[in-house]
């Protein structure tokens, strides 16, 4: 039993396939973002960031800067402790009802990131169900997966947004089995929507639970930032809805919200929240600023829809392999993994343009893509800059005559 | 089928048992640790925070602080992605050879937890390395054993620290049998240690890899801060060592160090690590400042060892139960929930001393007990006044007649 070869044949692999992620070394400089620096060979060098999830650069907002600065200064730097065991503060109970308000429902709950909150809350939800089925669209995010994985329940996977195949293995269970359906709003790499509406009269007509993600919706969507839920006017019909403090937020973790019993029952329960330091008070207090000041502003949403409508014209006038997209994911069709690399390798080189490839296992074999992420701070002119030096490199003798 | 119903006895059951967990809601004060304020029905009182992990009160220390406001200042409060989609910074880069350092590994990674940690590290390995067999301590923690579980690998208990049963457990297995032994150092709710060498020589016997956690001893043992496993000289016998920054370090987030190949195979395949947000980067600053000043600093170590060889003393000198302790742990048992609750109860009311009550599923039922963690600002005053507070509150009829 040699441990060290099965390792290293298991990074070969990778290598082979195409596959092997180099993380790119970046410094972003608050009040200047997209602008950054990135690290390499040749010392600092100042790129322009196209694949940020800080959506609406609410990472760098005086409004959550300061309100970290100061619970910094007040309380330091850590929680101290699980929330069960001094790691509970003011900062954590007001967020939570700030985000039990913001999706109208009784209650919510803060995890260390959106990743725990999916595996906790999902995990512990099946686990409490006895006999639960779980039907799980088959472009849920890794995290919900791992979650329904751990529940132990069964699951059924239906086609992506497709309401008859949900209907149809739906029916296909007893009546009296416990059933949840767990989807996403916003599909982070293809950038379309669920029909969160038509799902719910599913659960409705088969009595399942829901539980929606809208990690890439929240802050972005809805009068009040409450995602696609508040914007189609269903968040009262689902059962939990998660989200996250670390996209348009601009901070980190994540949580659910949801009944005050359902609440109540993942934070008695759930391992993943029970058995671990609670977020920094740092960072709920910049979440709540953010929060707080997403509910009243609509300025940087809609900058952000503007940013991406304006971005998806220049691709498409660019004739660039865009895909269809009704959300603020800009996505450029690539098809291979090495190509999808040395593009985005080009771009950084040669054009100080920072986007990264996206491949397997983020996304299936065959759909690599660039994905690009367009914000309030993105100018036209950043714009065409970047579509002039994509339409370079997609016509450069390597890409074209590649596989 | 009446979700509501079904939820709403999960809740009853806690109820029923005792052990339904009431979060304390408290607001530290940086610079004043470990004196606090906690909210409750008559506004805001000020207490003594008795049960923190902020052992070595780094939360509050100034390098940290100022570290993290040059950071949050300089790049922001979030990281804005992925360690793979632009979440990768220069703190990251920087803390993660930092740690290495520490333990004398060559590499290391971060987690947004310690939680995340151990549950990605280990699923990982195991699903790596095929047929595997993973040897557990009856101890571990519960993010172990989550990890374990979703790596789908066969698991043997062996008991508490016990070298005769682990070695039976390895022997009974086939040579050929790839086999990881996971255990902690410091046990965090007993504080007793393990064996660290001797559970290496067992492993070196069988061809076994060994997994140790050092969350409750990292920062605070070795002469760096390294953990057991560096005051014991033995780091460089283990595999694979994992750590958190939310405890001496007083920050937030966990880590693994183990060799390149290990750390590249775990940050290529563990979907805990890929598809997270990655730690806000004024987290990374100020667990970078907190790591280097405890690797030439011992005065935190040896007033910890001081406060608590002193509060042991004085616990015993009042014949209150203390349990058998190596460690900076100080437990008191108590082998009742709902006694345990009510202890609790008292202290904080009554006195404004908080140490949470600590019940099933953290430690075993029958032995619910009061877990103190003296640190380098817990005075000899303030350990009298929580003795006779103890006293007075074990010789009431309703503590002494209880079951």
């Amino acid at each position: 039993m040699n441990y060290d070869e099965i390792f290293k044949s298991a990074i070969d692999r990778l290598h082979e396939e195409g596959r092997y992620r180099v993380f790119v070394d970046i410094l972003r400089h608050k009040g200047q973002f997209p602008n950054a620096h990135c690290f390499g060979g040749n010392g600092p060098k100042p790129i322009t960031v196209w694949c940020s999830n800080d959506y609406l650069a609410m990472g760098q907002h005086a409004s959550v800067i300061e309100a970290m600065e100061k619970a910094l200064h007040k309380v330091g730097a850590g929680s101290g402790g699980t929330r069960n065991i001094s790691g509970n503060t003011r900062y954590h109970t007001e967020l939570e009802a700030e985000l039990a308000d913001l999706h109208g429902k009784e209650g919510a709950l803060l995890f260390t990131s959106g990743y725990v909150s999916n595996e906790a809350a999902l995990s512990t939800l099946g686990k409490l169900l006895p006999g639960c089925v779980i039907f799980s669209d088959e472009l849920n995010h890794a995290s919900m997966i791992a979650g329904i994985k751990s529940s132990g329940c069964a699951k059924r996977v239906f086609r992506h947004n497709d309401l008859e195949h949900l209907e149809e293995l739906l029916a296909a269970e007893d009546a009296g089995t416990p059933k949840l359906i767990a989807f996403e709003s916003v599909y982070s790499m293809d950038g379309d929507v669920a029909p969160i509406g038509a799902i719910c009269d599913l659960a409705d007509k088969y009595n399942a639970i829901t539980y929606l993600d809208e990690v890439h919706a929240v802050g972005m969507y809805g009068p009040r930032g409450g995602g696609i839920s508040e914007r189609d006017l269903v968040a009262d019909r689902l059962t939990l809805i998660e989200g996250t403090l670390g996209k348009a937020f601009g901070v980190m973790g994540g949580y659910v919200a949801a009944s005050k019993t359902l609440i109540d029952c993942i934070r008695s329960y759930a391992p993943g929240f029970i058995f671990t330091t609670s977020l920094s008070p740092v960072l709920v207090a910049g979440a709540l600023a953010s929060v707080r000041h997403l509910k009243v502003s609509s300025e940087e949403r809609d900058a952000q829809q503007q940013a991406a409508a304006m971005l998806k014209g220049k691709f498409t006038a660019a004739d660039l392999p865009l895909m269809p997209s009704v959300t603020h994911i800009v996505p450029l069709l690539v098809g291979c993994p090495v190509k999808a690399k040395r593009i985005s390798d080009i771009l950084l080189a040669e054009y100080g343009l920072y986007v990264q490839p996206i491949n397997f296992p983020t996304v299936p074999r065959g759909t690599e893509r660039l994905r690009f992420t367009p914000g309030p701070q993105h100018s036209a002119e950043m714009m065409d800059e970047l579509t002039a030096a994509l339409v370079e490199i997609w016509s450069r003798d390597e890409i074209q005559l590649a596989a």
